[in-house]
């Protein structure tokens, strides 16, 4: 038999499935909790902090407790398409600042990545991505310059990368992505808002154009606690 | 003009790509480096430092500092084939421990994965598997019982579990998976012998046999030093 405290996890874990109580918002107290369900406050401890484990409650020192907004689903790794089109798709607003553009001559790793040789100028593009006001990935995009010298001029607060190469007659068909996951820096940690030292997901990506030549490498780092990934495979 | 650090670091990187520096064995000192490249040994410092934090290379008490072994390329989320296929496919030796096989009454997340009843029971089986005796990932699934009412007899250190349901005339032929990034608790961080609190990739995967039923839910946790993961998408 499941200890009271499982119980008791399990039926607030239903009330949080099912909208009694909802995103953002607190739970009632420890003590209201402990005369609900007739235990001692330690029970309701037990039982609120495997919540707290798993990502669905948070302690916020003023407020209470309160129900995690829950992680998003990334079907980054699964289909090429724009991060506002499937965002927006899922009914979720979100925003870029572009932290930087600018043109400059590529490092070992970015000439290797691209297929081009040192004295060849690349754009740094440099972009962090918010979901419903949260940051949410932090993304790093080298494209040939040559390829697209008039794209100093697109504003990427407004428009879409991957729609500007198809207005180019230059379209992005085929990705190829390698994932990691590394802990989060100083820097990491101050752009994306989450603690030094907790996991990212961290992805490098090489997008193929016309004649399968690579117009796009880029590095993207996704927060581990606000985001999935999730993948669908036939045999 | 990159600063002299940066040239070492990649002068050496090289030496390591090209296996003039072989996996697992000492490269030369501080002291050596310092006349070799004619600098002074802060600065062969910061370009090592560099290979250290990008993975490349270990620093070792007694030994030295040592070249890793690279990350292994993972397909788990790009096909539908076993450990020990894809691993042997890349030259690699695998191993299986199979720490627990049991049969009992599924929790509720369980009974939710593979859409049973709390009174049907089910296997859970437990496997730490190892790529070059280093233990990779820890597997825990469940499979309803009465599917395979003889899967108690496998030996798993032995057989493969898709191999078995093949052979049952019941194999897997889909795949969804979700995936997300935690942190090693203490339990994994024994397991897997890496540092509590190092970023581990957590697979929820659910295997759909015969009629499009789950007949198999997995939780794995790869260690994240020693993997990456692979996609290649198509528009």
């Amino acid at each position: 038999m499941a200890a009271m405290y499982i119980d008791i996890k399990n039926d607030i874990l239903e009330k949080i499935n099912s909208g009694i109580y909802e995103e953002g918002n607190v739970i009632p107290t420890e003590l209201e909790l402990a005369d609900f369900y007739k235990v001692s406050r330690p029970t309701i401890r037990q039982a609120v902090q495997l919540l707290v484990d798993d990502g669905y409650l948070e302690k916020r020192k003023k407020r209470g407790t309160i129900v995690c907004k829950r992680k998003i689903e990334q079907e980054f790794t699964q289909k090429i398409s724009s991060f506002e089109t499937e965002m927006s798709e899922k009914g979720l607003v979100t925003d870029t600042n572009v932290i930087s553009l600018k043109v400059e001559y590529p490092s070992d790793d970015v000439c290797s990545a691209l297929s081009i040789e040192s004295s060849e100028k690349v754009y740094k593009l440099v972009r962090l991505r918010y979901i419903d006001k949260k940051p949410n990935v932090l993304v790093t995009t080298y494209i040939p310059y040559e390829l697209f010298p008039e794209l100093k001029s697109v504003d990427f607060k407004k428009n879409r990368l991957y729609d500007y190469f198809s207005s180019q007659g230059n379209p992005v068909s085929r990705i190829k992505r390698k994932l990691e996951t590394i802990k989060a820096d100083e820097t990491v940690s101050d752009l994306l808002d989450i603690a030094i030292g907790e996991p990212v997901f961290y992805f490098h990506s090489y997008g193929y154009g016309n004649g399968g030549r690579i117009i796009e490498y880029s590095i993207s780092k996704y927060r581990g606690d606000m985001n999935y990934f999730v993948f669908d495979l036939y045999r």
